[in-house]
């Protein structure tokens, strides 16, 4: 069992609190750079409301819109431009994990005189960012209250995460009827994507707190208790509220404890996505109930699995082992495919194996990912393949 | 469902993290006032590894030790005293709950130019605290991660609690290891309290976040399951380190979500060690069990209970609710009088109905408790009462 070490200092406004977002954002300066998506939050009025209370406050207001899912580094680009231009003090997130992280990394662009892209190419180090303050609008990255964020490169068909304590969001604003307006498959995709933050902590061999195995058990339930009910009843605030701080502590860190495995199902999906552009959450769906299966292969995998089974798929722990852990994985198969109506094979959204050896070890980096079980290129082209 | 602020900036080193301490303190200054209880931390060698380590890293030194169970105005005068003489930086508390509670009221006085008993006769604002970091010695009160704590007037018969965010520690060293020597009694009391402050948010007709209800239920059967074992086997560092960690975050804020019921239990248990200087998580097992046969007289705390039996007691859902909920606080009743080996009544303690009537008017503020349900002087007194 390793030590660790918690810190968690992100301030959370949970419910509808948008009234405090001026005053938040004056403790760090004047000049303020709001980041945004598309035109939904101009569509649910969200916009004009936080455009009124900026300028209310008198805070002076600098716009960046157009961030698409999977953010490329050509938006991080143009958001460190747009900061060293106006001197931006705070930069206001609203949206969804893409528009979170690639703020994140405006806010760490800010502070160096290189390209951003560095960061990830060359690992050049993150010491300081730009203060970052967030209003979520979709539950799914945990980008709301975690350091990381994953930037892609479509030139480099890269697509490459990175965490630094420094661009934890200092404050962020979760109301979960900000996200009534989201569609059912997003929804499905979002609670696909909290699912695998916890999965990829708690599939492990690895002693650590029973507690926090406990706890990764609270927040799976409650996913697969809402996400269904918030397909069907978009505007049902306990269920919109459930899976949105469920988001925020798939992947604030807490959970993880001193465990140090290596994620296994993200940097699969991550070649996916910067393939073939889908939706991150589809594909982990997709992935994972393979991936589980293929690490059912190997004995040491099996106590977890089945307790899996038995506390969050609530199958009888009086069957055989074997058999719980096959049943385990079968309903979660078809809670993603059946229950959220997620596609259920690569081949249902056109990606064929075409690219799967230069993934294969793209994602393994040329190496092994050390998670659940060890997986080399081999291991990881066999579970695209399971996909098809 | 009310929306609620999530702040809790504590850093927390979990595990072996000493070597840390001196440059945590080192970013508040130079002059450390260390508190501290009784001689165990010296038997320990706990504190010689503290003092060698701040002497090397050139800190000065100031002690106040003494700091008593149940902690007093006295002591708190005594601290704040010092604090002022010798200009202190930075409190270091090492031990429980008490020290911690203690230093947060000396880091308080400092500041102030009145007498700190005056923070709960008469409520005077807290605004500003010197800065505390701690070093845990047994898991119990969750002090070390949240932003209140508990002062007694033994002159005045009074125990009054009270929580600022100032208070919060800025930095806590939690080692599972410095528990080894806490023994079979106080591991118990111990983990009764962390059971109890999980049962005063969890028992509420309020809704709330389900996540948090099963978040809740995770902690309360880490309590149940590790307890034991640690009682068992004190050097058992499986059993310390979740017992620890269930402390910390059954008080820290995390599950209380919107929640804004009144606790119940803890002011009834404040007055019997006001009056008798008991241990608390003694008084609050002896008044758990006996507090929710009483709710149960009132039909809207049955779905509460029932969920409490099958969730955490692990009673068949089959059973008539009526029966589970009276299995669930029987069980209850046996987990701590039977395998934590704790007083099973008040009499045995030797307490005596003389002083409930007054008890039950302070413990009530001559008005009503709103918690899971509505208590006044009376109800308060009957509960003493079965309590004997």
């Amino acid at each position: 069992m390793n030590g660790f070490i918690y810190k968690i200092p992100t301030k959370v406004y949970f419910g509808d609190h948008l009234g405090m977002l001026a005053s938040e954002l004056k403790k760090f300066g004047k000049r303020v750079l709001l980041t945004y998506g598309g035109g939904s939050i101009k569509a649910s009025g969200l916009y004009n409301r936080i455009v009124s209370a900026l300028n209310a406050a008198g805070l002076e207001l600098h716009e960046l819109s157009g961030i698409a899912p999977n953010p490329r580094i050509e938006s991080v680009r143009r958001g460190v431009t747009m900061c060293k231009k106006n001197d931006i003090d705070v930069i206001l997130a609203v949206g969804g994990g893409s528009v979170l992280d690639a703020s994140k990394f405006i806010a760490a662009g800010a502070k160096v005189d290189f390209d951003p892209w560095l960061f990830f190419s060359e690992w050049r180090p993150i010491k300081s960012a730009l203060p970052l303050v967030t209003v979520l609008t979709l539950a799914a990255t945990g980008s709301e209250m975690d350091a990381g964020g994953v930037i892609s490169n479509l030139k480099t068909n890269e697509k490459i995460g990175r965490a630094e304590e420094i661009l934890r969001p200092r404050v962020s604003f979760l109301d979960p009827a900000l996200t009534f307006s989201v569609s059912p498959f997003q929804t499905a995709a979002g609670s696909a994507d909290i699912l695998s933050h916890v999965m990829e902590t708690y599939f492990t061999t690895e002693p650590d707190l029973e507690l926090l195995d406990g706890v990764m058990e609270a927040i799976m339930k409650t996913v697969i208790k809402f996400a269904p009910i918030a397909m069907k009843e978009p505007e049902n605030y306990e269920a919109r509220a459930n899976l949105m701080w469920a988001s925020s502590w798939a992947i604030n860190g807490f959970v993880e404890g001193g465990k140090q495995h290596a994620w296994s199902v993200h940097p699969m999906e991550h070649e996916l996505s910067a393939f073939y552009d889908i939706t991150h959450g589809l594909g982990l769906a997709i992935l994972t109930p393979r991936w589980l299966k293929y690490c059912m292969g190997d004995k040491s995998t099996l106590p977890k699995i089945v307790r899996f089974g038995v506390n969050v798929m609530g199958i009888s722990p009086q069957l055989a082992p074997t058999l719980i852990a096959k049943k385990a994985v079968e309903q979660l198969s078809d809670f993603f495919f059946k229950t959220l109506k997620l596609a259920p094979t690569l081949s249902k959204i056109g990606i064929t194996d075409e690219n799967f050896a230069q993934m294969a070890q793209k994602a393994t980096r040329g190496g092994v990912i050390e998670g659940f079980i060890p997986l080399d290129a081999n291991d990881v082209e066999s579970i695209y393949n399971m996909c098809l």
